[in-house]
């Protein structure tokens, strides 16, 4: 067995790379919600200058790695890669972007997944010697997302209240080997599981299922319980998805209680902001958690944090052919003490 | 500098993986061509019993993937990671092959760059102690990605002479860390090079300039010269990129000469298919890999391989606002001796 493998499904990371350098650009709607004060940069309008919202998707990822890289004081030389990845069809906005950045790059499609899916790959290729220092991202556009997945805005379709909003904006997250912390030090990979749901405007539904296999399997690699943990934290599960989660993991013996939230629960408050079941889209999970989390445990709130973000891997060809939506979510553990 | 890295963008892998499972299946017209002795099954049609060219692409990697860990002796359990991608929206052929196979996923977006970022990451989650096992794979599927990118196949469309014809099929690769080989001893990544081509049927020039990009930064890097290599293969360039980097490597001193040759313009016979500048899609790189590239290392016909795929990550809702082709390719060398 692989020297790092924990159980059947989880790696132990033996040098967990630290988290040195972080930023969050978000839209004006998530500016208006109850996490405005973690957000570095809060935007006004949702093109911020471009011509068109893809256009704009990329400058704001751009925008957020370059200022990562900042805030870890180090330049963009410094990079060994770029592990990044979004919503759109050929992520367009990550492509892009990385054209502009110039760091050797591999492209991930996760849908929105992508945080912990890049934060796994590149944790793994600090702890095993491959980098030095990396830079993990993700975003999303609401007007994009919508033209894409769903309606022309032109439309003013209503929504049911399953449906989650696409966050705006992207999160970047500097890793390196050598740091102070917060350090990843345990990753769960998540797999697909397609639990039959087919409506598109329910995806914490939909992705519920594989949240909680990637969450079972964790906690009997591991042997912790969710009392090892300060916060345990999914990505964009929403008010529907989030709630089935706390009940079916009750079921299955595991009380995840006060501790258990959800990004797409957190970023919107939904009596004010018409945002139904609560937000989605790759940043979510990518904003809030290099906001809210980071911020947080920079203060020593949270001392150790299970994140996991999760993504339905549908696309709208595949659903016009009558196919469920399948998703996966991948865990990591954040410590602020390197065990 | 981390342990494992040589010049500024090149990996040595210090235990190298090894590529013990392999298996390609291709559509008719692949299975007319050249290299139809090479592909382990050649498909009749290209639904293959399916009711959407989407599902009969998504039927077609999940077989290549199964066929591959059958090939190397093993079942879907033995396998710690799942690594692919493929060209459509949302890489929907791979994650609902996914969803079938159960074993944890990691997706990737690289469009035609696929095959090599899936080994790259592959080789180094092996080399790094996190996985024993894992296989890579990636599909690309002639009348999916027509209609994805281009126009209805109901147009009959007339296509210009630098098109390439995008091949129908999947290879899958399966990684160990143990093993006779051949062995993955050195990974260059690529970085996004986007020279402004804005001319979506001359993929092959479009791409040209990332696959010079990776070439330099393997030989630079490494010390290398092409006469240290039996093969040097891309992904598919075509005829039109092929001889772009002939050229201009030369320019730049490195004399590629007949060891040079590019997976596109192996795969067809354009005097007698049609084809015009040759293969391309994901599985071009992947199906000639997985066929004639290891079996003819098998042979020991080929020692030692430079094995590049090359990726062009445009969008149709992109280039429809004026953008140029941006792209990238990832180099893998392959030995056949563990150095």
């Amino acid at each position: 067995m692989a020297v790092k493998r924990v159980g059947n499904h989880t790696i132990k990371l033996l040098n967990p790379p630290s988290i040195i350098g972080k930023y969050s650009i978000v839209g004006p709607k998530e500016g208006d919600g109850p996490l405005r004060d973690y957000f570095d940069l809060i935007l006004e309008d949702d093109l911020w200058g471009q011509d068109s919202w893809e256009k704009a998707e990329c400058k704001i990822q751009e925008e957020a790695v370059r200022s990562a890289i900042e805030n870890a004081g180090l330049t963009l030389k410094d990079m060994d890669f770029l592990i990044a990845g979004d919503l759109l069809n050929q992520i367009v906005a990550t492509g892009y972007s990385a054209r502009e950045l110039a760091i050797p790059f591999f492209g991930l499609y996760g849908a929105c997944s992508t945080m912990t899916e890049s934060l796994s790959l590149g944790a793994m290729l600090i702890d095993g010697g491959f980098a030095d220092k990396l830079v993990c991202a993700t975003s999303s556009h609401f007007s994009t997302a919508e033209r894409q997945f769903r309606f022309p805005l032109e439309y003013a379709s209503q929504r049911t209240f399953s449906a989650q909003w696409t966050v705006t904006g992207s999160g970047a997250t500097v890793l390196s080997s050598y740091g102070s912390g917060p350090y990843i030090t345990y990753i769960t990979p998540g797999r697909i599981i397609d639990p039959g749901i087919k409506d598109i405007a329910n995806m914490g539904a939909a992705m519920a299922p594989a949240a909680m296999d990637t969450l079972i399997h964790h906690f009997q690699d591991t042997g912790f319980s969710p009392d090892d943990y300060d916060l345990i934290i999914t990505g964009d599960l929403g008010i529907v998805g989030k709630s089935i989660v706390l009940d079916m993991m009750k079921e299955e013996g595991y009380d995840l209680g006060s501790k258990f939230t959800d990004c797409g629960v957190e970023i919107f408050n939904p009596n004010t902001q018409d945002t139904h079941a609560g937000g989605s889209g790759c940043a979510c999970s990518a904003v809030v958690f290099n906001g809210y989390v980071l911020k947080e445990m920079e203060k020593a709130r949270f001392k150790r944090v299970l994140f996991m973000s999760t993504g339905a891997m549908h696309s709208t060809t595949i659903t016009q052919q009558g196919e469920s939506i399948p998703s996966i979510g991948h865990a990591i553990t954040i410590d602020i003490n390197n065990e």
